[in-house]
């Protein structure tokens, strides 16, 4: 009996322009070496306070380095990219909405995650209100008003806080952050070094 | 008559370990794209005061990955790195006996410069004093008693200053950072996107 490799821990936070990038690549990435991928959202705040570090987007030049970049770099990827009204935002609703789908149907949760970054940084839409997550999960078939109902759940609310601590206790500190076979990568701008990494003989 | 290529400006620190990185490489993939190289060492601190950061070493989480990552990065581009006694330190004798040395002799600086980094971060020495930088420029032909002179020379430690100043001018706000044509990417990261964009048609 063989067992299949351990998936990728892939994590992000919906608030996050490069996690955006990563994630419309990292379901493939992985194919492409027989591996899949765990997409675990997480509280960025809640990392940012250990750091001591702020949004990107508050802080002088990096704002403007990432205004730039992040347009730039979707360009050279491919992929669809349009600022949302505000950013970063709040992005509870999403998260825990993601973790309330992942259990019975994690296949559904990781095509809700894409959805989601799809609206929010394909498309330019504000994502924080339950509803508007709620509007985001509605073509996939996920029922509104459950989901609206979960997100105020607070097992579920716990659940997103318990994954955010044991992020944190692995190390995680930013967006986007791969963890594979336990070998940390931080950056959308680090996926070709995932990609030789799985490859192996580095 | 023709017109030579701007050469692409590099901004680094001697004390950061990405920027070792960059510099061992940046040479060869600019003239791959029959472009030079223009090597400005900057003092980082100043940037960090603007952005509101501080040495990633003093920072948790981080410090861990820095001390992984760069060492894991090192291995890949096939380049010897050993750890400093100490890191960060203070860089200013050799940023600024690089100016000293580069409105003369610039093809002398960029050699200095690269010495300074080789025996930093390739081989773990200190070089925070001034007797240390001049030691490392010793084999290069550079004479030791007037490099410690100049690096107390005012006129020398202004044109780091106003070196620093003007880069923070143009956005730097990390390193290592390089502007191809106005055209900024920040980070050891980078350097495939810097080619890319050399390349053109992205």
């Amino acid at each position: 009996m063989t067992t299949d490799p351990a998936p990728l821990d892939f994590y992000f936070d919906f608030a996050s322009p490069y996690a955006y990038l990563a994630a419309m690549r990292i379901d493939d990435l992985a194919a492409g070496h027989g591996r899949s991928v765990r997409w675990r959202p997480i509280m960025l705040g809640a990392a940012m306070k250990v750091t001591g570090s702020r949004p990107l987007m508050q802080i002088p030049l990096r704002s403007d380095y990432l205004r730039h970049d992040v347009v730039r770099f979707a360009r050279r990827l491919g992929i669809p990219f349009a600022f949302p009204p505000e950013m970063p935002i709040p992005t509870l609703a999403a998260a825990r909405a993601f973790y309330w789908l992942q259990d019975d149907e994690p296949d559904l949760a990781r095509r809700f995650a894409r959805a989601v970054f799809e609206a929010h940084f394909g498309r330019g839409e504000d994502i924080r209100e339950p509803s508007q997550v709620a509007a985001i999960a509605a073509p996939l078939g996920v029922d509104g008003a459950a989901l609206v109902a979960a997100v105020a759940d607070p097992v579920v609310k716990d659940r997103l806080r318990a994954e955010t601590d044991a992020a944190i206790a692995r190390g995680v500190f930013g967006a986007p952050f791969i963890l594979v076979d336990g070998e940390p990568f931080w950056g959308a701008d680090r996926l070709d070094q995932v990609d030789a990494w799985l490859r192996g003989g580095w």
